[in-house]
């Protein structure tokens, strides 16, 4: 029998309630979302009024569909809520997801509401998403039952939002990057199920590598802890917890009904669980990506090679503050590096190859500081090709573009060079660079970015994300060591 | 007379010295980057061998030269600079820009061939920027006399900076946003002219509206807040300093041999003189585009606007955390938004427009939001256009490109809109919003940020961003005002 959360993310069928043929209804919107998304399920939109909405027939009620859907998706006005999850309840559908607003987060005759529907759900034993959230995405089935008109491809990044329009924000920063994302739930006001139960779904979900989280305040707060604890053994967890100021938790209370509850106890659970906190959506979408890019440090020792100097000192002061070790270079080190970077170079970490040295030092450094067994992770600063690759590609001739994809593939496979040196001595090598904007085309960098991501490979905006990165990590390899350093794990 | 400032940034002529025809090295790249840039004052390569470089005539002395220059770039060996500058000394030029590295950031003997340049130069009147740095680049005079090739358009914005990467990560990002940059000085080692210096020079320079820059150390820290304090009144002066740490610290001195001093003296020196601090080089490009962009608040009382919940309480968060107030609405603005509110919004400070909004609502909102005299600024999540508009140009037509430029014009005018109100109200409202990728196109985004910075406007792409703009413009506020709070101007 498929479990309920196969009914929610890998449904054979769908019924959808409240469905509209006006364009500027959601009962429309969703529904078009549904359809462009390609998923290939069968879809029975339902409406009182029935009629077609496009080549779709509408039917009347749920007793008019020749077989009981996994899902419902409902839509339906709030006052009519109750009433459609009874008659799916009765229908036999087992999992509902209810996108209509106006209960608990608009107060007390809301909440009375919500409780009832989820009363009615569990006397048929059917499980409710939401209600006030935007829906789930299922990119291997190519579900896209949601309020946002967007569809990035299938990828390794799942995400369980409290609010609907940060999982998208995620969902389209993940298709932006050329990873994609796996399933996306917009929890919503979790009447029913819960972040915590989505997590541990997500944990043993073979398709998902990576969970990124964004909480406003939690219903179950010990069951988090102990689903987390396990979880994160599994796969990395990262989450934003927002409610830290009084006026962001009284902005969570009007818009989800969270309750957000003590900063302090949720960092502590995070530090017992292995839950990675992170401040900003940015820090969320990188540390995210950064694991499904490197290998996990095995301590907080780092070596930082540049092409700038400025970088260089940014990122060394972003690495101390954040508690990693810019180690002192150890003297068999500083001889290999002696025996082809030019006479005056720094001798120092950051590693400064500013000028003089030959065009591949960038990677022969990396190979010497990774295989170096005083460093646990690198920090590698520009880009490992020379520079006089970009400014021939940064004609304005009529090859311009093969040039260009060229340049990117000379790009990718120097990353893979860099990748294997990686893997070869199990040591995260971050990079972090401006990529040139030829002629002011953006496109360049996006296209080296996506052709990078193909290949499980990422390139960071600046010194301090990928710092931010490789601390997070650090921590995060703490808590998988069973007898390491701060670990809490019996 | 020409000021030493002006034969820098506004050269008739110009001497390269250590011209080469080989394109690996720098000087025939820096050259190569004067020519390309479009300089239309005459350039004389210098180089004892004679010859040609491309069309241009290398000369074998200075003395050759059939008029004294204003400026000389110098990129000759290091062991050939003392000689060089005697030379340009004799000659008569007083401006000299040395590129060459290998003095005081290699060490004793390097330090004293430093003395003994600036030294030489002195004797003749000269004045030098470096050694060791990136050059100079001055947009209003095409002049882009440097080692990045970059050619940023001219802008408002200046950038004074101990790295010569660094400096020029933020001018091709003025680039990339569509503000263009100004001035760009990567002061190096700063052996005679300092970073303090060019702060007095810019503080009265007509093109430049805002001050960026980067230190790593002071060779007079009371000059510097002698200068900071007066300058800050004349326009925006934000900083990032490094050598926070000790690994920074460490980096700094093999850089450009400076030396960080105390980090809490920094702190104080920024308090009293109006220097706005940041942590990073996002944060410092974003608090540049504000002040370019948006009115002085009068206050911290903030009013948050959102299009989904979600990001208001991210924003709600991050600026409590900044220490700006989000204000409790009054009774009057709830009455004016119940006018056309649906009625479930939130009433409560963020406004959330996320369903049953009318389409011009995040306008209408902004404009009640900057009349309320308990309002110093406005934070609006979200664009101020309906997301049909981006649907719309969604498409794979012959016609995409022209629906683009369409939603882009109409993105604009909006934007227009709201700043009429800002002007109106004399009161920032800044936006953060998500820009849709149709297709996965960036192109989208990048040209919709440049349409908006050609009027002066900007979106930032996260609510915290935003935020932390809005807190560093509450700082320089209060500096501004003679008996304001925390102002120490005497």
């Amino acid at each position: 029998m498929m479990s309920i959360f196969g009914k929610f993310f890998e449904p054979r069928s769908l019924a959808f309630l409240g469905a509209s043929a006006d364009p500027q209804k959601w009962g429309f919107r969703i529904l078009f979302n549904i359809m462009t998304g390609g998923y290939s399920g069968r879809v029975y939109p339902v409406n009182p009024r029935g009629g077609q909405i496009g080549t779709l027939r509408v039917y009347k009620n749920l007793a008019e569909i020749p077989e009981v859907p996994d899902l419902a998706i409902i839509v339906v006005p709030v006052n009519a809520v109750l009433e459609a999850v009874r008659e799916c309840g009765l229908k036999g559908i087992r999992a509902g997801v209810v996108i209509t607003a106006g209960f608990a987060e608009v107060g007390e005759k809301g909440a009375s509401l919500q409780a009832q529907m989820v009363e009615t759900a569990h006397r048929y034993d059917m499980r409710l998403i939401g209600p006030n959230c935007f829906g789930i995405m299922s990119t291997p089935h190519m579900l896209y039952a949601q309020m946002p008109h967007a569809f990035p491809p299938p990828g390794p990044v799942s995400v369980v939002s409290q609010s609907g329009n940060v999982g998208f924000t995620i969902a389209r920063h993940t298709m932006a990057y050329g990873f994609g994302c796996n399933k996306v739930i917009s929890t919503g006001n979790e009447a029913d199920l819960h972040v915590e139960d989505f997590l541990e779904y997500l944990a043993d979900d073979r398709d998902t590598k990576v969970i990124l989280g964004y909480i406003e305040g939690f219903k179950n707060g010990r069951r988090f802890y102990e689903v987390a604890r396990r979880a994160s053994l599994k796969k990395p967890i990262i989450i934003i917890k927002v409610g830290e100021t009084e006026a962001g938790a009284s902005a969570a209370r009007s818009h989800t009904a969270a309750l957000s509850g003590s900063d302090a106890v949720f960092n502590g659970v995070c530090c017992q669980s292995g839950v990675i906190r992170v401040r900003n959506l940015q820090q969320l979408m990188n540390v995210g990506y950064g694991f499904l890019c490197h290998p996990v440090p095995q301590g907080n020792r780092i070596a930082i090679v540049t092409l700038g100097g400025g970088w260089g000192v940014l990122a060394a002061d972003a690495c101390a503050k954040l508690g990693l070790q810019v180690i002192k270079l150890p003297p068999d080190v500083i001889g290999e590096l002696d025996k082809f970077l030019p006479s005056w170079w720094s001798r120092n970490n950051p590693v400064d190859l500013v000028a003089g040295a030959p065009p591949d030092a960038m990677t022969r450094v990396i190979e010497i500081l990774a295989k170096c067994e005083e460093t646990d992770a690198i920090l590698a600063l520009g880009l490992p090709v020379p520079a006089v690759v970009w400014a021939t590609a940064d004609t304005a001739g009529e090859d311009r573009e093969q040039k260009i994809d060229e340049a990117i593939k000379m790009l990718t496979v120097a990353f893979k060079n860099v990748k294997a040196v990686s893997t070869r001595y199990n040591k995260p090598v971050l990079f972090a660079a401006e990529f040139p904007v030829p002629r002011g085309d953006v496109r360049f960098q996006h296209r080296a970015l996506r052709s990078l991501a193909q290949e499980g490979m990422i390139c960071y905006s600046m010194p301090d994300e990928a710092a931010f990165v490789i601390s997070s990590m650090v921590r995060y390899s703490k808590y998988l060591r069973p007898y390491g350093e701060g670990n809490t794990i019996t």
